[in-house]
């Protein structure tokens, strides 16, 4: 069968799975019954523990679903220590549940994969050389993709079933009460391993700093932790902060940042009390520094800025320019470190932040959210997952949640090198073109038919570039030519969920 | 048959209510398989609804078990808003399940269930014209009594379903972020309600206060909660101050608190990073006054401070004599002021502090604790609820929960006027003998025969005047006389559980 962005869904996947395919972005009303963990009583004056070893042997049994958090990016020391020790003492068939699967833990994940230790995954994403692993057919069962929101959503239903939940954080105390804000290798917001500390069945903290007890500000609180592991480093606090977080000065990106920061001012809801997401990225980070100039200029000031965080909001936030920053993860070392101090930056878990079936998650108040993309087709639909090679390299992230913006902006070049990124018919759907409302390019901008209004907006402020998208795709391949279509097997090997937990797409094998 | 306090409990309520008789303060190793709410899904811009009744009548139907919070205590103006609306509206068969019941609800819980909209109570306890009507048969249905800590366990675990929850604060968002620090009606830390929040089908808040969005810090979140209804006044300031919370003048029970503190100074625990929790009531504040002076005098500081707080103990955090206060709720106006100001008065829920069913309780970790007593018996069983006419007047709070601190203290006179506090056996058994180690008495102490280590260390002690309980309850039966014994029916008006769950009392109805 097709659903409903056009995609063929095998029918065994969604008898077998359990599947309903995706429909609509819209959630609608629905009644959903949460479910709850195991809690193993027993009175302690202290849950510290030296040997991991001896933990990961007491919590871990073979076919259990283990946890982890990205919060240390490629500055994580927890995912391979705990690995290592998983595949030296033979445990086998696990399921991998992290909030997403960074590069630094590609290598061991392959290695545990190879070896039996490890036979399911469910994750934001994944990069790089176990992203091509696992697009070549490394592994048996289908590797499920889900969004932040999803993951929470997930957790809280009963789709995903913590067993064990291995957590790094930079401080704790003798009972496990912990937060990212204070030791030496800070990440801030605890925001993807709330949920994990509060659903799953064991909840193990690994942490190189052991304060006083109590504990405070406690994000994860004692009555949530089973075990409280010593280790020599959590993390590298000079690799936590992304990458992706630095300021561009490549001419094309400012030039997309600029009409990005262009749309928003031009549209209606450019106006005091707005809110806004732009993620990390060069060209998000640049929009935000433009934001800020228009925000002084036009005397409006944000309600909020959401998601991850990063530098440029926390100086919005010093200057008074946005009053609350809700914060499910910090992607610089300055968000981080100034959780300490602002109480107007407000911790979330990725509950609060995206679950879609919640009593009311921020996300569904977002007014503006710049979103980017791998590619995007003439459906809106939008592809941050597979690149066009068909490989898997990419992470849904947020992007399905925030998506469901009053405004949402995509923000890509046109072409990347030899690469269309406007293109007829994305590799993967990962967020539906239904929940897109205009992309922006270095070539000009293109706005969603579905939102006419929008258009009018758009095309009536100065000097604004607005073409059909099929035009924008035309110019595209006109630059770079029409690629070969991928060649793909008909086994899947990645199955990608909508936020709400519906099927949207799958990855198949890549044939060689 | 007789459970382990001695206490005759019928085999009819064991069989019919599922209750296991109580056998032990020592909660041990146990699994617990937690419960979870339905969630009713569906976006909105807005959760504020301006009738009441409106929402009462789309919420509650016969024969649910609603709740509430005592946190504005006298000054509450939300219980009975809501009850009347219930009765007038014709609602047959409800359970109140609130934190506790305060004089100001008893008019109109007396009326809801003289004309059957409510036929189920469970409560911390009962004051005034509402227990002396249970206790003479006034409801079908016997009261069940919880502490604090067991009523956050039977919520967690489903012994206690609310189905909707009706919450006062002092402050709301329009999606329901709340806090009790700012607005007109301040009570500090949300301890008790955060449970209902947490795991009530419908969370209704009432609030005279809509704050811009989001409104943090958040202890509620919008992820919990179906609806806001903005009312004219949530509550009273000026009652919301617990009446027990004034210094005493009383020579008696200054003369009670030195010799407390000089039990405490005199104990092995009274060292460098000790814990206490002293409650409210006059002499418990003049205790924390001379703690005070003591911890200055020997340069002994306090990891943390427990409970329900007030003003002498935030003085002690100032003053850098304690370091965290961890804040279940606030008896007066000082107390809840100063949460907003104050990052080391953290915000603990009731499980936090006190479900023994947790990873860990607060509770556990408490090395002093000073309670108080309408009656202790000579086996140290505490009474804290009925008075000595049988009639019901008090509650629970969490007496049981603090009570299994290492070092538990009793401080009460040998008499009040012509009765005596300390009896052959108790009226009511709230707390077992078992986790009390010492009665601190205008006319001495007396230790518990278990704590001999404890008996040494005191008699160690200058002039401290220990005796055998025994020779306290002959004085006080010397100086009042022997009372008559009191004539109950058979009949249970209330079910006393212990913190585990277990029945560890009944009260029966007092025969006129």
């Amino acid at each position: 069968m097709r659903n409903n962005v056009g995609r063929e869904i095998s029918d065994e996947i969604l008898r077998e799975r359990g599947y309903r395919p995706f429909k609509s972005v819209d959630i609608g009303k629905t009644e959903i019954r949460r479910v709850a963990p195991t809690v193993h009583v027993g009175k302690r004056e202290s849950k510290i523990c030296s040997s991991l070893a001896d933990i990961v042997k007491r919590t871990v049994r073979d076919g259990m679903t283990i946890s982890f958090h990205h919060h240390f990016r490629n500055g994580d020391f927890i995912f391979n220590q705990v690995m290592r020790i998983l595949i030296d003492q033979g445990v086998r068939d696990l399921t991998l549940a992290p909030s997403s699967l960074i590069g630094v833990m590609n290598d061991i994940a392959i290695e545990a994969i190879r070896c039996g230790t490890v036979t399911g995954i469910t994750s934001s994403g994944m990069r790089g050389s176990l992203g091509d692993f696992v697009s070549h057919g490394g592994m048996e069962s289908p590797v499920i993709f889900r969004s932040h929101g999803n993951r929470a959503r997930a957790i809280e239903e009963g789709d995903i079933k913590i067993d064990v939940a291995f957590l790094g954080v930079p401080n704790a105390d003798r009972l496990g009460n912990a937060n990212g804000m204070f030791g030496d290798a800070v990440f801030g917001s605890l925001g993807y391993a709330l949920v994990d500390a509060a659903y799953a069945d064991t909840v193990v903290l690994l942490t190189d700093t052991i304060v006083e007890y109590p504990n405070t500000p406690a994000s994860i609180k004692q009555t949530q932790v089973d075990y409280v592991v010593k280790v020599d480093r959590v993390g590298d606090p000079d690799k936590i902060g992304s990458g992706a977080t630095r300021f561009t000065k490549n001419p094309k990106d400012l030039k997309i940042a600029q009409a990005v920061n262009e749309v928003i001012v031009a549209s209606s809801l450019f106006r005091d009390g707005f809110s806004f997401q732009t993620g990390s990225g060069g060209a998000a980070l640049a929009v935000t520094r433009y934001l800020r100039r228009s925000m002084i200029d036009h005397g409006v000031k944000a309600s909020f800025a959401l998601g991850g965080i990063t530098k440029p909001m926390i100086d919005l936030l010093d200057e008074g320019l946005v009053h609350k920053i809700m914060d499910v993860q910090d992607f610089d070392s300055c968000a981080a470190d100034s959780m300490r101090t602002h109480a107007c930056q407000q911790e979330i878990d990725a509950s609060w932040y995206a679950d879609p079936h919640n009593k009311a998650a921020m996300v569904d108040q977002l007014d503006i959210a710049i979103l980017s993309a791998l590619e995007i087709d003439t459906n809106f639909n939008v592809n941050v997952m597979s690149g066009s090679d068909g490989i898997i390299r990419g992470a849904i992230g947020g992007h399905q949640d925030a998506a469901t913006a009053k405004l949402t902006i995509i923000s890509a070049p046109l072409v990347r090198g030899r690469i269309a990124t406007v293109v007829p018919d994305v590799t993967t759907v990962i967020t539906p073109g239904e929940s897109i409302d205009v992309l922006v390019t270095e070539y000009g901008i293109a706005v969603n038919p579905r939102r006419a209004d929008l258009a009018r907006e758009l095309k009536g402020a100065i000097g604004m570039d607005v073409k059909p998208i099929e035009e924008l795709q035309r110019l595209a391949e006109h630059i770079v030519g029409t690629p070969r279509p991928l060649e793909f097997t008909d086994r899947a090997v990645a199955l990608v969920e909508y936020r709400d937990g519906s099927l949207i797409d799958t990855i198949r094998q890549i044939r060689d």
